[in-house]
């Protein structure tokens, strides 16, 4: 399917050879080390082709040989592998309670992976935007003292991002209408790389598809469990922002119009029901949080409630299996409405997925119209706490693979 | 954004000239009559290419020449136009109460539009399948007796279709697992031209897509209002299908846990608030219909609501209005996990719209996250009841635009 004002466009001999680079080095991405006639040979491209495009991409230091192979039959080989020395890829992630760096090497390896403790909920838009700039220079200039070419640096937080970067609203951090990516650009001094901004959520899923096992899954969603509940959603391959690039507000789906209050002040929402607070409120009635738990406190919180599951604590594993239910009832409105393959929990789900799952997992088989679920599995996000630093990263990399290469 | 195991594919020029042949093609589709010049222009190809494409075309009799214009400064030049002539794409529909057919030329034109009565519901999906096989067998022996190729042909019909053309579930038909598109290609006698079966709110969308004025959205939602209420999803340019095709099942949102029964079983399913049925029963409450009316009252029982809602009958605009209401909250859902551009009401729902509209609006803006309801707006579907049929024709001409050409 194509709209009428997209669809193919022109095409000539240049964008065949940018296509047939990209092509070789998504497959050394996958099948390296390898050699040019392995390329050939599953890429259908021939011999001379890849011999010359390989040459390119060694030219512009993607890739390089790694020595003759020895543990084959017939005449040994020249082997290929992505070479990640000269360049990085930098995402950033602001939360409410912690800002966070990854950088990645061009073959998805970890150069730094950085956490500060945030005072998020509490800073002014404009003192965030300075920690995250500073965050962001000490990055870039650690990269640069390796002497790599930074590729691009996308930030993710907890809100809706317009696509020019434009926070419309985060209400954990109490931003409306804030200009992050021109602000942003001014405290990096107009840098030469791509700098954009995207919602945390739409950032881990790009990372859970790229680094979470899920890399054949091509309808996959993450559930981002904090305080509320963000959605990253990939429909057929590519991620879903929709028109205005608000898609994913998951936490704000009607389960129940008697249910208790919600932050967005309407009753019942998702995450009034299976958001972290009232986890906590269930689990953990002693904490005294009789009104939301404050994020600071949210990770003491998760680790006692997995160490009394763990120790089999009946009031917390009721609690868990209630919020398990609840997850289920808003996964099954996914499920219904966009059939994914696959939901990844994350963020302080992960921890306590194999409490969740179980009932999370009956409620989208009672619920879905589809026979088991449509063929949605739950399962948990294989990511940490810097999903979203690592998905905007992973962001700069898809841009690579697509076929924007750096220039040599 | 590109999977691990998707992404760009080896490309040589042979996928070079096809690419610029359909440029070319959608370039005459949209702006024809033009010129070879107009085309080089548009497109930046040069001309000396735009000739050789175009003389491809007329070949594959797509396009042709209708003369020099006169209207113009300068030099006269020879004006070209999609040429449909020699070929149709054929789309069929199979509801609960009527079987359609149509038949479009390349050009979009309607060669054919039949509409017979039939009896979904009671029939077997043998019987069904015997009552489309000849619908089908008419359509295409009528463009064969016009001298034209059918280029394709594609069943709709309301329900879970998988990948294959397997039926999984039509609950309106009462059909469970069934192999439509197999039954069918054999009825046909396994025909050259592709044979697809798709759900109906799916082909209904793409016809919005290409006929309903909204060809520049490429975030559009066709909701198909009957006794049930599916949904179609275009995002980002693309049918929004899911992992096994299952996507859309709008009409099972679960709106109020304390709500009427729903035919699935379930309680306050959107559909058993804001579907047809309930609509009649609290518009027409003497129309003596206190379960769901029969499909076949549908036709009559609008009419009539139309009719009085049009008198300023107070307890039909009152009817709406609740209908509107529930309608809005329904798509509430959608704009926060899809934020589309546009939902569009159709079906039954068309010409009810301008009652439905303002309360499901407000509903909207009330309940979506995102400011002024993330910028969705609601309209009536510019389709009549064939919409089904003719998007089934589309979802051919996609694949043609799309650079799947009909070899000469």
């Amino acid at each position: 399917m194509i709209t009428r004002d997209s669809g193919p466009q022109p095409a000539d001999f240049a964008d065949v050879r940018a296509t047939n680079l990209a092509v070789v080095l998504r497959h050394l991405r996958i099948n390296a080390p390898c050699s040019r006639a392995d390329i050939a040979a599953a890429t259908g491209l021939n011999k001379a082709t890849v011999s010359s495009l390989v040459t390119d991409l060694i030219e512009r230091r993607l890739v390089r040989e790694v020595g003759m192979t020895t543990n084959r039959i017939g005449r040994p080989a020249m082997m290929l592998v992505l070479d990640g020395s000269p360049y990085a890829a930098i995402g950033l992630e602001v939360n409410v309670d912690y800002l966070t760096a990854v950088a990645l090497d061009l073959a998805g390896e970890r150069l730094l992976s950085w956490r500060r403790s945030f005072t998020g909920a509490s800073a002014s838009p404009g003192q965030a935007i300075a920690s995250l700039a500073a965050l962001a220079k000490r990055a870039v200039a650690k990269m640069a003292h390796e002497e790599r070419r930074v590729l691009g640096l996308t930030v993710g937080l907890p809100g809706l991002v317009d696509a020019d970067g434009v926070v419309e609203l985060a209400p954990a951090l109490g931003w409306h209408e804030v200009d992050l990516r021109k602000s942003l650009l001014s405290a990096l001094n107009e840098p030469a790389y791509p700098l954009l901004v995207e919602n945390d959520a739409n950032l881990a899923v790009l990372a859970e598809q790229r680094f979470g096992g899920q890399g054949s899954t091509g309808n996959l969603v993450y559930l981002a469990g904090g305080a509320g509940i963000g959605a990253g959603i990939i429909c057929d391959g590519r991620l879903l922002r929709g028109g205005r690039g608000f898609a994913g507000e998951f936490g704000h789906l009607p389960i129940d119009p008697s249910g208790p209050p919600c932050a967005c002040g309407r009753r019942g929402c998702l995450e009034s029901l299976a958001g972290l607070g009232g986890l906590i409120r269930r689990a953990l009635p002693d904490a005294g949080t009789e009104t939301t738990a404050s994020p600071s406190e949210f990770g003491p919180h998760v680790d006692e409630i997995h160490r009394l599951a763990r120790a089999g604590d009946a009031q917390v594993l009721a609690a868990l299996a209630t919020t398990g239910r609840h997850l289920g009832h808003g996964i099954s409105i996914v499920a219904n409405l966009i059939n994914p393959e696959c939901v990844a929990l994350g963020g302080y789900f992960t921890v306590l997925a194999p409490w969740l799952i179980p009932d999370a997992e009956r409620e989208l088989v009672a619920r879905s119209v589809a026979g088991h679920g449509g063929g949605t599995r739950i399962i948990a996000s294989a990511l940490d706490s810097s999903a979203a630093a690592a998905g905007g990263a992973a962001a700069v990399l898809d841009a690579i693979d697509a076929g924007a290469l750096p220039t040599p």
